[in-house]
């Protein structure tokens, strides 16, 4: 047997079934961003090591980004997130754009992880952002975004969650522990929180943070009051936001989400399916000080991602995946013989004239393997041109789900074929 | 000043106007392939070297391709083209995939070549390919496909045109003069002739290739005989089969096609602006060795690529460049204060819930501002909600461009912004 060149670890083929349920999923973000008025625009998918280096942190830069040369001597990375790349465009015409700004996209991203379930090296992102207000209306319209989203794909709220803290309040409360100036350790210790063990992680927080017994009894009742929130006023303003905005029933206090990014600086989000089995759908807040990090003047703005991989696994999960056409051929033309070739091609060329998706079957071959071909590409329509159709200037149209077939004057298979269409979408 | 920090040499930032355009393109090339039956797919972005050194060309891999090694040590490549990747699906599932398989695809690609107009090192890519028949249908197929987008996008055959030419026709031609275990170089010596003055090449082809006198003679012949193609049975049905297909008018036979990469066997074609002011707009042929090198079954196949850069170049020279709303945004719903916000955002939310899509002014400001915030972005129409028309349960519509305005219950604004914007359409 020969071998076969296999594809790179922790990238993805997507054969047309694979690739409808991508595109599904892009119409239904594009569909949500729209709804909020949001514009859509992409960055490069490489950009220079110096844009993650200012604020992303250092798992991501130092160990999850691809960097390499090229072939010129420059240092080059496939983009691990997209919020550098928006700072970055959003500072270099900051004087022309007109505030607010509102923008989403959705492209490819890479970071070299372990894949698993849920985790490639290579995914697509979803990410959306509200530059220039700094107020609770702007966070709470982030939070109604992925909750719409939510709605939209048909999760429900007893399905998904999306959980919120504010960083400053966060802040707050760790310096009344007494740990001032330790804040981003602490910041660190929080995030950590679910992926060690708890003794593992009250050992890090006392060796490694340098937190005191008394220290990490407080911070532990922190993290478990879920009241905290009615000590922030712009948390107050979040939650009666929300409501107004008519998704208070996906969206709750949670005093242990910080998010793991470096740039955040006021209130921030991850979704969750309610069960916990899987990693965070989306994530994201607040970032007020990074356009002024790559050079711009200092502009407020909030924003999430969400990549595809872990909502396509809940989506999977609460049986909410859509039946999707995988081909979008609408008739199959058939084709006998050599001769007939050109009377084919013309009726797919009328067909195709008149709106209709037509495929030709591409070489001679008998009908019952042009049959099995359309049946099992799902198209329900066969236009036969045999040559006792041609002799009398007619075509058979055959609906393979009625088993039907009659013949038609070839003036009106179009107007028929449409018909037909029409019919078979109401049953 | 500060310094911004820059983007990478030969890629582009997409703000939404450019977005737009790159969005409106997908869509064209969506609707052409669906119209033919084709089924969308993708390959990964980062696939190994091995893909491309079978097959591709030299140029291409050692000197064009992003090559570099990832964390573990594996060497990555940037994919500077698509086919590899499709010989590499097709061969994995080959039992399973129906035949004929028609896909297509729209994605990114990279190339380490000197920027310059219609050429950048990270461009997009619309792949089409139709793989199982050998026949010239499937060849005359693909030529369609290339004139029915042109037709789709405004570009008529006296602006555009599809150059063809048979390798197998060239082959046989070139052998005759005596060359015979050459044609490699000498197919490679075709392909320089317009990228090289007439004296250069005629030099390349004596000392380079080694050809005599008499055999760059008979060679120049062959170039320059417009009716070479009767001698191709091939070509002769693909002539008559792009006629049925209604596109003669954008197909011609042109004798010096015989394009760049190595793995093409049999029928090549290539898309021009009429001036020839440009490189090509896309460019493709048969390649029926391909699945088999990546370790598959021999599969016959055909297909183009058309890059984003050219095309658009084209589209632009011809002033067919579309005008494009920037902004989805079919109302803005204003907000005064903070007061009033918990109001201005449910009326935002009843508004995207009968499916309008609908921004809100993110904070408190004067009426002024948020109407040249919405005259700016090409917002029409402006949800009024202040204390006045809160106090009567009423909204103020206004149309910045009939510059009228009236008061409408709340219960009934949806629909008279509904009303309005089909009426906009209308004049």
């Amino acid at each position: 047997m020969k071998s076969k060149i296999q594809s790179v670890k922790g990238t993805r083929d997507f054969y047309p079934e694979q690739m409808a349920f991508r595109t599904w999923l892009y119409g239904k973000v594009r569909e949500v961003s729209e709804r909020f008025g949001y514009q859509e625009w992409e960055a490069p998918f490489l950009e220079t090591l110096d844009l993650y280096a200012a604020k992303s942190g250092e798992e991501l830069v130092k160990q999850q980004a691809f960097v390499f040369q090229d072939r010129g001597g420059d240092e080059i990375t496939l983009r691990p997130e997209l919020t550098p790349s928006l700072a970055r465009l959003v500072a270099a015409r900051q004087a022309q754009l007109g505030k607010p700004i509102r923008w989403w996209s959705f492209g490819p991203f890479w970071r070299y992880e372990r894949p698993q379930k849920g985790r490639s090296r290579e995914f697509f992102q979803w990410n959306i952002d509200l530059l220039g207000p700094d107020n609770p209306e702007a966070d709470a319209e982030m939070a109604a975004i992925g909750a719409t989203f939510f709605r939209a794909v048909g999760l429900e709220a007893g399905e998904v969650k999306i959980q919120v803290n504010n960083r400053k309040l966060l802040e707050r409360k760790v310096e009344e522990l007494g740990v001032r100036g330790e804040v981003a350790a602490v910041f660190k210790l929080i995030d950590k929180r679910d992926k060690m063990s708890a003794e593992a992680w009250e050992g890090y927080a006392t060796e490694t943070v340098g937190l005191s017994a008394e220290q990490l009894s407080g911070l532990k009742d922190i993290l478990s009051n879920r009241e905290l929130w009615r000590e922030s006023e712009s948390l107050v303003r979040f939650f009666e936001n929300v409501k107004a905005l008519g998704v208070a029933e996906y969206i709750e206090y949670e005093p242990t989400i910080v998010r793991g990014l470096d740039y955040y600086t006021g209130t921030v989000f991850e979704a969750r399916d309610r069960d916990g089995e899987f990693r965070a759908i989306l994530g994201g807040g607040r970032y007020d000080n990074l356009v002024d990090a790559v050079g711009g003047d200092p502009l407020p703005a909030t924003g999430f991602a969400m990549g595809d991989m872990v909502i396509s696994l809940v989506i999977e999960k609460y049986g909410k995946k859509p039946a999707l056409a995988v081909s979008p051929t609408q008739v199959l033309v058939t084709l006998f013989d050599e001769k007939g070739a050109a009377d084919a091609l013309g009726l797919a060329r009328d067909l195709r004239a008149a709106g209709l998706n037509t495929e030709i079957y591409p070489q001679a071959a008998k009908l019952d393997r042009q049959l099995k071909y359309a049946d099992g590409k799902g198209i329900r329509l066969v236009a036969i041109l045999g040559p006792e159709e041609a002799a009398a200037g007619a075509v058979s149209l055959k609906d393979l789900a009625a088993r039907s077939q009659r013949r038609v004057p070839r003036a009106e298979i179009a107007e028929e074929i449409r018909r037909s269409l029409d019919s078979g979408r109401g049953s």
